[in-house]
């Protein structure tokens, strides 16, 4: 009763472990007897008929790459009613009844609109900055902490041996979890995130005195970048302070690299789910973790969802970070 | 009515992440108000005397490094009746009401029995097998992990180059989760773990030939400490396929290296969550995580719980990998 | 006839390596039989007293970290005339006849003033630029270029992916080594250095346009400090081919990091051979590689030598990134 | 009057930085007006017709990349004179006039037969041990010192955590270059290499004595594959000194990953230059690096120099390493 014929879109900023995504759909697909093709370039690939058949080998050595094999991009033709028809009937055309979307939020509102059209989809969560609310995980936030916090590590070798401050903006632009758990894994002195505001004073320069007593001299404060101004924060800090202070904005160093094991396991787990739904008849579902289970929800009940912010997270953050 | 002054030791196999442990533990005591001493050298330093105490400082810029700052080492005098009565005293003379250690189950059974003569213990998964059966997570099994995988993509490289076969033993005596995880991360064509007995001809031997069918010309078989005989194995397997084939024994490189961000940040949240327990009177408890959250059991209960193997994840890995 | 108690400093800009050559100045030392001291924080460390004795033990695994154990400040004290003199007075009363000084051209400067006020002073190149003049390599360098290239290496996945253009800025104020070696290594389509104008219509775009009726899709251009306008030029490149293009400033992360194996034996070649100076009873030398030789210049002298960009390089690194 | 068309190919083991040759090859020969084709699996590719026509696009993206895009193999029927006529024969079939050959000594006698046989060939010096002895650096190297290194500094985690003695066997079999220079950045006890002979009580045992008195706890000895007997020396060692003690051998994961800046950098000249002599009709001539330079000799010439052993580096090793 499930499709015969999937295809496989990366869509949306790209992440690392979209590749080990990708090969999963693929190689599961076979492993079920089903077709599967390669969308090229996000749902653009499905308006201009770029796609490829894949089998065992097409995924070979890639799941080891940063980026995605596939491509992405953005298609503001696929956003319009007229797009989504064209796309879906291109799916009929070459027999695709079930297509996998690794990407974003909006990439599921994409995938949601050609369910609506008649084509079963599945979303694979697959962004960096892990601000999908169904989902404790996304693929590609395992890496981008590593990158973020290695970063940082070589940042604190100059940073301490000049006895400065460092202000270093992590990715996040809605989700303060990047510069969260960053913030913990590099000992930060005070971590902003969008998610809770923070009082300049109380919370950056007397936490730097306090520190400064206990014989502390160089000091590291991540900050997220929805939270923005960070050469401006960096200047108030040292005119506060008088500590030597340097701004640093990691940028899109965050997007790249060779995936983390965790993100290659979870986005060959996610992938395999993803398959195992289309072969059992299922769409418009997203692929989600939950604690070390993967499970799935309604694609627009998973859209409807709040996020939610570890206060308890940040408030042992605080506890260690003096 | 919880403990004033603590003490905190690592204990066992040193695993990255222990040095974060520690620091949590450190800041957490100060910021409850007590008071904390680092025991060098396991429980010896509870024999010998050789603690020192801490303040903010000692623990500042050590949880980017491997291995453990307090350092470790087998107690045989430990394992004897006098010498946990002799511990005991030591901590009742310098005021030490509470002992955080940070091990694996052999250290757990150390600070049971350390509890039984009046002092309260609690207990902190350190290791980077991931045996302990009540905990999903160890400290030191992410850094392990990818360290392993890191090595692999270096070795399938030269293997790739060569059309050959490499296998590659990786840590793991009782337990398959580096092996399982690895191999799935690399791409394994086949993972031995002593969990699962396997097949010669039919998991490696026909496997091997269907993927050469399909254009494979390389191929990565990963195999668990546990299940052993490696170079006997790689021998086997040439004179079996004539694929030219290699053996390489990881070994200790996998227990060092700068702590992964999920076991600084894994390893910081336990540290702190030990220290609550101490803080709120308990004794006798081990930290564990359960998906993730940070929760806690009775140590005794603790060690005899069945580990369990996730047979599921084992089952997708085989889908993948041809 | 050499000198019998002697110190070591690091001063100016810190960079990984600098470790490593005092480490090597510390037990070279030892090992011809002299008493050394460590100075605290460049220059300033002879003007407050701030020095250690240190032993075979004082350096012990120091090696593998970037940044300064010694740490470095700028001495705007030391920069007059009363400054050098209290110094040299300083090393007087302690019984220092001699001073490696592990820096660039502004430490260097200081060295051979504080030769005038009668102490003998060794210049070591510890820099991340590559700018003295007098030396084929200097400290810090192999490893800002490795760190550089792999955070090229990252941004390019994502470069890739999208097929955009991405315009990654790397430090070198005065000198463009780092950018003409990292952009060979990263395979950049144009690298834009301050020893040689470009044409903005030759140099990029056409070039661009040409790689792109090859087929070409993405592009990276590697731009040093020195050139500047990172964002103008990034936007004046999309402008011009239609090319969605990013900006990235590297910053500071190239100054820290684990030295690479390069930098840890040439500061270790350099630190024994500015003690052998010393031990032979030079003065106002500056240490330098020539090749694969460790050479030394007087100070005076190699402060006057014109620095030589390779343009040879630089024609060859043109000829290969089409 | 140099070739027109020309050919490049890969022998011998595989070694980080033969992609980057490989790429500067077919560039240059492009940019230079020449067609180039790549050999794929050694001196077989020419041996059984499996060439590639090569374009710009062709070597896109394969220089951060460790192991060769065009394979390697051993070629039996090449080393007979019949092989070597026949691959000949194919050259001339093809119009292929000049043929450049990536790897070591064993690959240069193979150019210097097809030489015999009327096809220009340049060499390449392509393989991690250094052992070449024309040239002071070979392509890999650079990249195997790194990956030594840093496997030794996680293996240094857990010895000094333990306060062990880890001895370490790093590739060289003829050549104790990686040997040296690991021993050095690592800060090894002693190091082992096969051209200087050592004495078990005198350079290990009294050394390790020696340091234990300045309060060392923890030893790293480096040895070259060369002098094996490594697990039987550290049961040796743990026996004299009563120090635990591990034996690890790092095998092939040393030629793998991805080649630092100085092996890509390299590479990128040394393919460059290969081509500019067959462009100016040269044949039978190796390329070579000296100090800086990039530099040729005659193949016959270059296979009878003696390789020379940098005593005095070895010299200055020892004295750091208490």
């Amino acid at each position: 009763m499930g499709a015969k014929t999937i295809a496989v879109l990366t869509s949306g900023g790209d992440a690392p472990g979209m590749n080990a995504a990708v090969r999963a759909v693929v190689r599961s697909a076979i492993s079920f007897g089903m077709n599967v093709y390669g969308v090229m370039r996000g749902y653009n690939g499905l308006l201009n008929g770029d796609v490829k058949e894949m089998n065992m080998r097409s995924v070979s050595d890639i799941m080891q790459h940063g980026g995605t094999a596939l491509f992405t991009a953005r298609s503001p033709e696929f956003n319009t009613p007229e797009g989504v028809k064209k796309a879906a009937d291109f799916c009929r055309e070459k027999g695709i009844e079930g297509v996998v979307v690794v990407g974003g939020d909006g990439s599921f509102r994409g995938a949601r609109d050609l369910c609506g059209a008649g084509i079963s989809c599945i979303g694979v969560p697959g962004t960096i900055d892990n601000d999908i609310a169904c989902t404790d995980y996304t693929i590609g936030y395992d890496t981008a902490l590593n990158t973020a916090m290695e970063m940082i590590d070589r940042i604190r070798d100059t940073t301490e041996s000049h006895d400065r401050c460092s202000v270093v903006e992590v990715m996040g632009r809605r989700c303060g979890d990047i510069a969260l758990n960053t913030g913990i894994a590099v000992g930060a002195m005070a971590t902003l995130v969008p998610e809770v505001p923070y009082d300049f004073e109380r919370d950056i320069v007397e936490r730097m005195k306090a520190a400064q007593r206990t014989g502390k001299r160089h000091y590291i404060i991540v900050v997220a970048e929805g939270v923005g101004h960070t050469q401006e924060l960096t200047e108030r800090i040292q005119a506060a302070t008088g500590i030597e202070s340097r701004a640093t904005v990691l940028g899109h160093v965050q997007r790249g690299g060779s995936p983390t094991l965790r993100d290659r396991v979870v986005a060959s787990r996610m992938g395999y789910h993803a398959v195992e739904l289309l072969n059992n008849g299922a769409s418009n579902r997203v692929v989600a973790m939950k604690g070390e289970q993967i499970v799935d929800f309604d694609i627009t009940e998973a859209l409807n969802m709040p996020r939610i912010f570890d206060e308890n997270l940040y408030r042992v953050s605080a506890r260690l970070s003096i």
